[in-house]
């Protein structure tokens, strides 16, 4: 991985203005590949222009922090409120989420004096009478941030790719070739494990309370399957058998006619990539990404695994070092595994078989957080581990992403379990 | 209960004939208050018309065991094929669930005679060489048809709601009126408890493999949520207020426009309910019923409580007798609880916040009944208990029933929990 | 023509009570092949279930003459006005058109007993005091039932369409067969033409008033377009090429796939046709019918020609006998042409270019009736000369019937035309 | 009306060079107020980004002159053939239309670079041999590029009526307040007028041929329906009253549930306008526009009058001074009648009575622009004279204009007219 690029710190405390401006940097320098007109785009009403992304987190900050606890604040504009809250229904009224595209002003040179009036009262803030709940509220805005971060790069990529021009994000190096090392399996004992994050370092509320789950012996993968895996799944009909499909999945595969993974492209004989880097030739050693949960659990299903529940998935990853390919501006796409590389973090979020629900106990936060992960614990499916577009430092063993089991924007991808 | 109904027997197969001729005549007993004509129509493509339940589980009995293990069945009329498979891919095409309420004919006269056909052969093969093949099948045959009965009552109630005559689809008393008892909780201890129905006894795939979960201590309610106490969610505005709606949920209020259970009618300031036996005024006493997943799970965060997971239901469950106000052509309605009642069985099906997922180390079925259950784990919630249209001996503490979390025309209510 | 149908005597105002029973009776000669079911249902928002029409005329009559008009009568039901209104709007709510296939109550039978009910008291008022008025709403009653047995013939055969069966509607006997004349041209020259129903017979407020208007030379065609000639046009591809199609056409031929008239069905390399007799051999002789609009004006861009105004058409017919095969229950289904028949009126529908517009001067009817015709001018398309489904005596050559430009369910045809 | 605005000269053929480019100039001209991000999006299928616009009328030219003309042409990107094709089918497939505002790349600027290839090239072609094919093309083009000039202003105008901010296209002052006259009526007496565009002058071919139309007599209003006057039809809930409707405007009006034209806004009790230059009070004495045909119908009926149809209009417009207030970046709105003003031209586009038909002996002009007109007419209601978006020297008495009767994004308005 090209070392020249600065990651921010993640999980240290002790400096939370120079994380602060770190992470907000980062926003910035993932829109400057961009003009003004493609970080206005919304391409789906699932993904939400650049523009909107870089000016909602900054709302958030003003919203939770500075308006209830910067007392000389002036909001920037107060229109913002209604123009940029996602979806905190006790904040009120909000701009209709598929109309997001339609925001030509304020401009994209606004939302950046928008970030900078919002930076400069933080700064001020963080560097006043700061208080446990401050920091609190400013980390959790700045892992709010960072999960729009990923967000600002699966969307503009699917925003690109529906322009028959198939322009490029960025221009980076394709990494060199190598082969994927082979797929073992490993061992998991049954018995009763420790789910859900500890106190300490900051957690999402859907990470708790931690409680015990009691598994039976399970075995995993020992790498994310691969796009040469996969290509035998398509070449055998998979797509077009509906015996290694759930019945939702099989109507998706009729309505949708898909018979690959999003943005591949069959031309000529051969498969190619629409990548953040533009169209580049089908690598059959990187892992493969951009698959529906439907689709991983057909795979699943064809090559007689099944996919681990969440459960499985952190019982394992919890003793795997909290190291992969994250966020990297020169490399945008996930990569060949090493030989010995788990893969468990980075690279691809992993689906598993678990419907996103409250843990025992669950209560979420108080105020204005409260609607934040709870209130979609309903019809998604958990996925684990972070990607190539998460942000180094912003996963944990604990952590739970959830998406609905048609989604295929994000960088996602399959990790086989079966019973021991 | 009315002691003039004639139950089937469960769970007897020393003399599975006898059984098979009291489960088909009671689907005959169903359709029987209704003409030709209310038979046939659909009101929605979830619900189908009674005519083909009828010759859909009959098709079922001819597609399982007739043509594989009946050396010289011949098919009624081999088109039926076609028209009456529901949803099985493996054997091929079929007419779309949609139009099925545009198929005149067979008439419903032809329909009954496509049944006696098909009786006649079965009655054949089980008086001649019974295998334990043909009784398990025979056994799901009769499982599958009782699935059904239910499907008749709910699906001609929702027709029949249609017609603005509002017509009742029989003509019973109504219950004497009481009180439903005072609320109160169950403790029940935290720890390893065995989840799914042993073998045995008949059980669907999905209840299975019977498997230890860690529980931990929880309360569940004494009874089911009352009329009344909904009520008072709706007065206290709880269909208009966001904070006690998943995302999904209230997008659902939204989009429909909902503000009561279905079948609740508003009419000059009193209640009155769409009943089998017509509109009736609301009892305050009796169980609600008709609401989503959505709602429960709303009125249970409007209470402070929350729904249980289908492991807590089992848990407790498990230890109650199997007894409850179950299918009975006298009144075809949840009704009030007596004194003691806890209402786990029958009256209605109870929804859980447990998303439908396999048991750990579970597979379904082998050939044709593979499709049964299993390509259905997802994007549904479990409902547990039965209910007023549920056959009697047809539940289990295992079993494990699941609908959409917006379906509202199955008989569903609430019971809270809590943790302890 | 079989000549043992007796045929309702038209425009014969001396005996209206006999014309009253008569026409009546066609109705319910008309729904006898059919069983309840078959009676029941609804195959499209745009067709109604045969008893609804049998019992909406039976609404209208009971509207418009007796409540105002026969003072002593009592409503069969009042609820019937809600269930049984079309689309008049100045008489209230009504049972939403696309659920017209909900109502199984009232039954059959029962609507029924409705037309007995208003049969006897229209028989009472007619045999009483009559004014010109209640003849002439009486008269306009009975042409409104002439359109909808038309209406029930069209509607029963699309809804047994949709039965996989293909189930008949009556078995007749196939025509004997015979070769369709040549096809010639006849001019008409230029000049002011009289346009427009004349005072006297009946007629619907849209043909009038009676006007000039001012025609450039032109031909027609000497018959309709057979299948024959159909076929050469799909042969040529002429359903895969634009250049052929208005705009609206095109995107219609797209987003259905259709590639032939309805009710055509290609199997095994021959064309079979779906008829109210069942599905048949195609006799290439025949004139094509079930096109909509857009494949009549293809088709005649294919050829070379156009289709006629309704002006031209008018123009033309005014002067040709007022025969041709209409409503016969022993052949319902156009026929081959004979010698030296023009076909102006019967067989088909006669696709015009004219839109559906108002003539100068036009004014709706006063009172109930001002809906019946006036407020559907608009994005509908001029149809002229009536069909193998009109009932005899109930065409005009000013008539004008008129369907949105991609209706397909109705006896249209073509007959081309092109400038002198 | 501002002078220092200035207007391309029409029909002036004997400096076609200069024509060229004062055309072109105005399309950039009206580009210019907006940014990159505004010129980008599209809000809905209907309208098209203004980028899109300048992109597609330089396709035109490049594809109907320079192409086939121009020997040494090299186009500036062939990939632009397949982006900026609007409908020709004859030139194969393009960029589906509801996607045109995803197409950030090529960049406002790169599509500025392409209007200069293409004009240089223009240049050298007008400069070089010209033909009169070469000369007519190029008019063509030139009226092509007059339409989307109107259609630039529309288009952004309801892009950016989507934005809550209700941001304005140019800062613009307010006319000043004056009283519209008072409203009389003009006689026309019946006969045989000549209707459609003499050869000389451009005209589309839908204005052709040129003939004869026998007339009745008719009154025509002195001049277009003012906001006061519409805004009593609201007052007396003619949105609310079926009667006054079209069924197909009455269905538009329950869908949509609107209640006044598009644009206007009731706020604190009073009305106000978005137009071009932002929100401002609604003018009760300017004309009332951006109303749909349905609206113009029914305000039409509900006034006790009709409106008129298109030969009624030219055969009175014929003789009217060809002025009015046509494209003035100061003033993009209509605005009060002077004394004696009629308002045949510019203001607003009149809504006729009469659908979108092809003239007696039209045919589509040969070769690529023959999709240019003929193809649409169906379904579409045709305007007439211009608005304050039209371009001035576009218009003619034979200008048919023709939109979906729910079409209310034009600047279109209403003239009364009655039998004489």
């Amino acid at each position: 991985m090209s070392s020249n690029f600065h990651q921010p710190q993640s999980n240290v405390d002790d400096d939370l203005a120079r994380r602060y401006s770190d992470i907000r940097a980062l926003s910035e320098m993932l829109a400057a590949p961009l003009s003004a007109e493609d970080q206005c785009i919304q391409s789906m009403p699932d993904a939400s222009p650049v523009k909107w992304h870089l000016a909602h987190t900054t709302w958030f900050f003003e919203t939770l922090l500075l308006i209830p606890h910067a007392s000389s604040y002036q909001p920037f504009d107060p229109r913002y409120h209604y123009l940029f809250n996602s979806y905190y229904e006790s904040l009120g009224a909000r701009h209709p989420r598929p109309e997001r595209g339609l925001i030509t002003r304020p401009s994209s040179d606004q939302v950046i004096e928008y970030r900078r009036h919002v930076d400069d009262a933080m700064a001020r803030l963080l560097d006043g009478g700061r208080t446990l709940n401050i920091d609190w509220l400013c980390e959790l805005g700045l892992q709010h941030e960072q999960q729009h971060q990923e967000l600002i790069l699966t969307d503009i990529k699917h925003a690109l790719s529906c322009n028959p021009l198939l322009p490029e994000y960025s221009e980076t190096a394709l990494e060199p070739a190598s082969a994927a090392p082979l797929l073992s399996w490993r061992d998991y004992a049954g018995g009763i494990y420790w789910i859900g994050s500890a106190d300490g370092g900051f957690a999402f509320d859907n990470e708790q309370p931690r409680h015990r789950v009691l598994l039976q012996p399970f075995r995993l993968a020992s790498r994310l399957v691969t796009c040469r895996e996969f290509l035998r799944f398509i070449e055998d009909d998979g797509y077009r058998r509906p015996e290694f499909w759930l019945s939702d999945g099989w109507s998706f595969v009729q309505s949708t006619g898909i018979g690959a993974p999003h943005y591949w492209i069959h031309d000529s004989d051969r498969w190619q990539i629409f990548r953040l880097n533009g169209l580049q030739p089908l690598n059959p050693d990187e892992p493969v990404v951009h698959v529906s949960f439907y689709e991983a659990d057909a795979y699943a299903r064809w090559s007689g695994r099944r996919l681990p529940t969440e459960f499985e998935w952190e019982a394992a990853a919890v003793n795997e070092p909290l190291r992969g390919k994250f966020l990297n501006p020169a490399c945008l796409h996930p990569t060949v595994a090493a030989d010995g590389e788990t893969q468990f973090y980075g690279d691809a979020w992993e689906w598993t078989r678990s419907a996103y629900e409250p843990y025992p106990g669950y209560r979420p936060w108080e105020g204005l957080a409260s609607e934040y992960n709870g209130k979609f614990m309903c019809s998604q499916m958990v996925l684990r581990g972070g990607s190539c577009a998460t942000p180094a430092g912003h996963i944990r063993p604990g952590y739970r992403n959830f998406f609905p089991p048609s989604a295929r924007w994000q960088f996602s991808g399959i990790r086989l379990a079966e019973d021991a």
